[in-house]
């Protein structure tokens, strides 16, 4: 059989940790290293750095040309970033060297949404090294924009579509904290979103432009709205206390125009601790089409755990996917393969040598 | 621009004209003829013979060489049976065409299920043509399946899965409510089933097999059921009376066990005016994986009408596919294409000539 699939990992926070371990334990793939953005981390045990109670003897590297130098990655994963423009440079690089990449980057979701140039670029870069690039997560990426995308499928006609995902921040640290205006006076968290601090979610206009690609949709313009969620009562998690009157999370909303109506309406409401308001979370999709469909879950999938599994579930896909840049909607629905990866790449010859194919 | 895509329709039965109206309605898209089976048919308009007040100056085709000589389609949608080998004539003269071709008969949603040498044989034959064959429809191929198979991607492990999809037969006719043994004894249901006539869902290998080949699951046996719903109420379509006592549907089950566990369970109770016991409808899709993974919708999915949608709306994607035979979890995710058709086309040379191309 081929030797297994070698998997670098870009970022040992949370999001890099969980996919190091999932690629641990999933036949047909080994983790062949970990490159984290913070010096700090650099020469600690990979074991350790992504949480385990065993060394697995490969050192954390900073560099990511060293990375590539010492791992021979197949395929990387990048959990580093949020914007394409941060992740570019990395992406970049991965894909000079042939390097297939799967990337949780939200904006890297539908890179064409904020900036076609760089789009473009990225595309004919892949297909000029024999590699691919995929955006992918639970949101952008799967809820909001695959899901819906999907339940057309059974549509004659569709007149619009809206997603709501109410969902928990409690798990999450500082930083999502900070960028939702979790523990703002009313007042602090307006300035916020005016200085852009409090950025909401990011990823709406990512899949409004899936969506509005897979069915033939000119969107005409976008509104975005972020409104603080004011706590009635103390809210605490390992990370913030919500006194009363503070803000609980943001309620960002984004409605996409077309022919004068709203065509895609989505409803994101980010909070700590909902259910102390008796606020139910969950997924749901509705399609006022011909038929109307409509589908929810309680509680909504979970946005970290889905977001690792998604980008690891990907990598057969991708590795079966032409050269090039890919998005959710132009691949094969995403799936639990839990049998040996190496059984589930349809060309062979993508389990090769990297620099030989793109030598090509 | 290209000419429109020439379809041709085989079947002019409820699901077949219901294409055909789709086809007619699509911009990119001509209802380039249509075959009847039934000898009675043929000369009648087109027009008529799908159900609109007004002529389209063809007429309805009983052999289905000459309704390629006339039609020269590039697509056919085959809507004239449910069985592999009664569908497997038409495909075959369709492929040898070069013609593309969507079925809704349910077992060639994954015709490996049924009989692996015909499906690999019909591979073969659309690849030496340059054509390639899908099966779809709502069940199989859409929600017992696809949606399934869609949401595990979120699941870094799946131990089983649950879909239970409880929908109303009362807009169906004699020929689906005699194989639901609706207005029966529950003594002749019982007969029924022991002698075929009473046969249920046609669909579950197909589902179970399109799951299990999507998570790499070795099946080791299926369990079906067939059991009577016996009404407590008179219930009344426009095709049958139910008395109390008498049966108003099948509850159809199957389990598919590997290593020892229930590991795929689709529940599926078919039944005329369900709501006058309070049963409600709806589809419900329940992952037991990490995360567990629940969404539910209600009424459900319609069947006919969603059916016919998919059929349509998965025209670009079978054009925008390699050569051969495919399933619904090879191709990307439907989504209703509602522009254009020729501008969703991959690869512009597939709107070509099919005789010219099943030459190359």
């Amino acid at each position: 059989m081929d030797a297994p699939i070698r998997v670098l990992v870009l970022g040992t926070g949370q999001m890099g940790s969980a996919m190091a371990r999932l690629v641990l334990a999933r036949p047909g793939l080994e983790l062949a290293g970990a490159c984290a953005r913070r010096p700090g981390r650099a020469g600690m045990d990979l074991g350790r750095a992504i949480g385990l109670d065993r060394e697995l003897g490969l050192p954390v590297v900073h560099d990511l040309t060293e990375a590539l130098a010492q791992s021979h990655p197949r395929v990387a994963l990048q959990a580093t970033c949020s914007r394409l423009a941060e992740a570019r440079d990395e992406i970049e690089t991965l894909l000079r060297h042939g390097v297939r990449v799967i990337t949780i980057a939200e904006e890297m979701a539908c890179p064409a949404a904020t900036d076609p140039d760089a789009a473009a670029a990225l595309d004919r870069l892949a297909r000029d090294r024999g590699a691919a690039l995929l955006g992918t997560g639970i949101n952008p990426g799967f809820v909001m924009d695959l899901l819906a995308i999907a339940l057309t499928g059974v549509c004659a006609e569709v007149r619009s579509i809206r997603v709501e995902r109410i969902n928990d921040l409690s798990p999450y640290g500082p930083t999502v904290l900070e960028s939702q205006g979790v523990g703002l006076s009313p007042a602090a968290f307006r300035a916020g979103v005016e200085a852009g601090r409090v950025a909401g979610h990011v990823g709406f206009r990512q899949s409004i432009r899936l969506i509005a690609d897979a069915l033939g949709w000119a969107i005409e313009r976008i509104e975005e709205r972020r409104e603080p969620i004011v706590s009635a009562v103390r809210r605490e998690t390992p990370f913030v206390t919500v006194e009363p009157g503070q803000v609980a999370g943001c309620l960002h909303t984004a409605t996409a125009w077309r022919e004068g109506t709203a065509a895609i309406t989505l409803v994101h409401p980010q909070q700590v601790r909902p259910g102390l308001e008796g606020v139910v979370t969950g997924d749901r999709i509705e399609i006022d089409g011909s038929p109307p469909v409509r589908l929810a879950g309680s509680p909504e999938i979970p946005g970290g755990q889905g977001t690792a599994a998604l980008a690891v579930n990907m990598i057969p896909r991708l590795l079966s996917a032409a050269p090039g840049l890919h998005t959710m909607a132009d691949l094969p629905v995403p799936a639990a393969w839990l049998g040996d990866v190496r059984n589930r790449v349809r060309d062979r010859e993508r389990l090769g040598d990297p620099a030989e194919e793109a030598g090509r």
